[in-house]
Order: C-alpha cells, then structure tokens, then sequence
C-alpha cells in the first residue's frame, strides 16, 4: 500500500476498547510496574480517587494495537508517540478511541495521527486522554 | 516528600531492564498487537530486520516503571509523556535508562524528565529512543 491509499483508507478510525482485569495484570507483569495508586484501594482512596487508576500506558499499549492492528495495512512502524492524560482510568472502563490524520509527510512516507480516549460506560461521556502517534510506511 | 526534596533525589536516576520473553509477551497479551513485524520472523527479515522487533511501548511500560517504583516517593503519578523511537529493540536487548531532571514546574507540583534509552549489550552503545516524563506529585 502506498502513502497515498493509507491516507484516504485511514482518514478517521474509531475502536472501543475495554481495560479488562487481563490487560491490567499483564501490563503489570511487563511492566514490573506496583507502584500503591494502581495496585493498593486504600492508598488510591487517601488520594481521591474511587478505585486504583489503571496504568495510564495501557492507553499506550492500545496505540500499539491502533498502529498494528487498526491501520489498512500491516506495514506500518511507529517513529515516535505522546500523550496527554486528562482524567483516571479504572478498571472495567469502556474506552473508545478516535483516530484522524493529523499531519502527512508525504517525502518521507509518515503519516501523523491525533487520537482522543474518551470513556463511554459513564452518564457524561469524557475525554480521558489525547495523544498523538507518527508512523512510517515500511517497505 | 515535597517537590524541592523529590528534586533533590532524583536528579540522575539509571536503570538496567532487559527485554524478557516474559516482558515481550506479557506486552503482547496487554495490546492484543499481532502484527507481524513483531511476530513474523520472515515478515521482519523482509523488511531489514534482523529480527522480529519489539514493540516500542515496552519501553514505555518501563516508563510506568521508572515512575512509579525508582522515584523515591511513590506518591507521584504520570500527566503527559512523548517518546521518539530512533533504533529497532530486539528480544533479550539489555536497555539502560538514564533520567535526569529537564524541567520544574515549582507553583504546580510537577517535573519533567528526560530519558535517554541505549542499548548496551552489543559492542556498540546506542540510544535507542529518548522521551520526556512529565510526573505531578500527589497528596
């Protein structure tokens, strides 16, 4: 696939993903990650929050799923990547995110992407997250 | 710990990981990311590869660990982070992480670090990617 193609095949990608106690406990064991504020109620109390907060790269790991998994094609690789955390995760949280092309740099065949995490299982639907991620055309 | 004090601790942080078949897949299971430059040894040779490469976000998940388990406090929690990927990581690569102090926000309560990945395992020391950390104190 040509830059051109997986521009207009990859102009606005949505996908929903949900923070299962499976991705919680093998982001924890990649990450060797036990820090209190993901694994310990009462310290995530003391600190206002109703629950652990879920690891805020999980939201990483699903822009690793996006890249990969997501685009039109397989040959994709990520050059670089932020994010920006607005809000805590929890665990069981519906998360939708919203992919749109940000940038393209047609000469060296990279596509920018701007993506927003929203949570969706809630009443007011709110943005958790926004990211961006660069990608190259591998051939 | 107050910010001056945290400032004060972790001016210069390093540390050793090593990209384990534990961390690799424990990654893969997090991400649900099959795509077969990560899983396709031939898929990965085609495209110059040496091997099938890790996935980038591993080093990300070591950021989550950098944050939450080697800062001497663990009242501290992540608020943004970018990372540019300069070198493909391969299966058992020995990675070190240097982080120093790039900037303090004092009136917030929050500091960025830089973070230099290299790998040290081959004759040659690379930097493998370099990222920024933004971490706000928690009370």
């Amino acid at each position: 696939m040509n830059l051109q193609e997986l521009v207009e095949k990859s102009t606005n990608i949505s996908y929903t993903y949900c923070v299962t106690p499976e991705i919680y406990y093998s982001f924890q064991r990649c990450s060797n990650d036990y820090n209190p504020l993901h694994t310990d109620l009462a310290f995530a109390n003391t600190k206002g929050f109703k629950s652990t907060v879920m690891y805020g790269n999980i939201l990483n790991a699903f822009i690793s799923h996006f890249v990969g998994m997501l685009l039109p094609t397989r040959e994709v690789m990520i050059h670089a990547q932020d994010i920006n955390f607005n809000r805590p995760v929890y665990l069981n949280d519906i998360i939708e995110l919203d992919a749109c092309i940000d940038k393209v740099y047609a000469s060296v065949n990279v596509i920018k992407y701007k993506l927003r995490f929203s949570r969706i299982n809630e009443d007011k639907e709110e943005i958790v997250a926004k990211a961006h991620v660069q990608v190259g055309l591998i051939d």
